[in-house]
């Protein structure tokens, strides 16, 4: 099975992933691709395009297993490594995340986190060991975190990414808004934009009142 | 001019716009679709083609100007309506976006946060007033909020969506994880799914391990 597959059809992944998921949670164990179509706003054939993308997971005219389905997405997402996480910023975001994220749940390992702030070094939060950044290529030689999480101010980005590198991370995921010109090789970055989301919704909003009041 | 443009143009905007954000702060006052699409990860064809939906922004040969360009999406973005926002929930994420997000410096007005924790309510948090939730007609009534950030736990998301109903904010930027269930018609919603991007963040990083190590 050819393991090239467009980027667009992964970034539909995840969204099937939480709808599987969701369908799973309330007991469903069968969906069509007509459903499971209209619920994501593609075609269906667009549905079957992109699960055969990754091998064959529905017989026809039977609708997928929505079990099996949640299973091999999960699979093919790599959520069932079991990948090991530290953070770059021990303050409110890397809390907030902690917090609200379910990284447990969804089966990611949470090892540590890196600051250079004295009161937050030496202690722990969010029931996090806190490290001091001076410390990152001592603590993740022994255990080597696959994902580093950079939750930083803007302007710490690029020195947070040079940790980042001590650490030997093979994954970065970026929530400083900044380009970190990381070896795109040899490190994964994944940017997150908030800003993007929220310029589509003033986008949206500025439409919808042109049609209400303009 | 037709103001009917598709989504993924729709959402390519931002990234324009971050992009051309950079250019104007390196002083750089022309561009080419050419090295616009290159930095992009587009086609110039399709670069002029994205342009070409909303009017005409450059002449051919000269190449864009960037402080024009970037005035125009900013404007078709709705990014100078100057928008005021409200938060539901004025825990971590409600702070760490306050504090990280730069909704000033891009445009945005911050009126107040609502909670229901005694230990916040009639306080400020990074210079926000925050309110009980009881109080978010009364208040907003004065002064119309046209967007509400549903900063809360994703088990209360939905009570908190039955509160930015009652603020009658026109659109609503959730950070719940969860369906909100609100008339599309009437309020826009727009979601941050984090976990999207982890996923895809963790398709890479297994996809690299493939490679890599077998």
């Amino acid at each position: 099975m050819s393991r090239r597959i467009s980027m667009a059809v992964i970034r539909r992944m995840p969204k099937y992933y939480r709808y599987l998921n969701d369908l799973k949670n309330e007991g469903v164990s069968k969906i069509s691709s007509r459903k499971l179509a209209e619920s994501m706003g593609l075609t269906a054939s667009q549905v079957r395009q992109d699960f055969n993308c990754f091998g064959d997971f529905g017989q026809q005219g039977q609708g997928y297993d929505v079990a099996a389905l949640h299973r091999e997405i999960s699979s093919i997402l790599g959520l069932d490594e079991g990948y090991s996480v530290i953070f770059i910023g021990a303050g409110r975001l890397c809390c907030s995340l902690v917090e609200n994220f379910g990284f447990a749940r969804r089966g990611f390992k949470l090892l540590a986190a890196f600051d250079t702030d004295p009161a937050k070094v030496g202690r722990e939060i969010c029931s996090l060991p806190v490290y001091h950044v001076d410390d990152i290529g001592k603590i993740c030689g022994r255990r080597k975190p696959d994902i580093g999480i950079l939750a930083v101010p803007r302007a710490k980005a690029l020195e947070g990414a040079e940790y980042l590198k001590k650490a030997k991370v093979k994954a970065v995921w970026n929530f400083t808004n900044a380009e970190l010109g990381l070896p795109e090789d040899k490190i994964i970055v994944e940017n997150v934009h908030l800003s993007d989301s929220l310029m589509t919704l003033c986008y949206k909003l500025n439409q919808l009142e042109d049609k209400l009041y303009g």
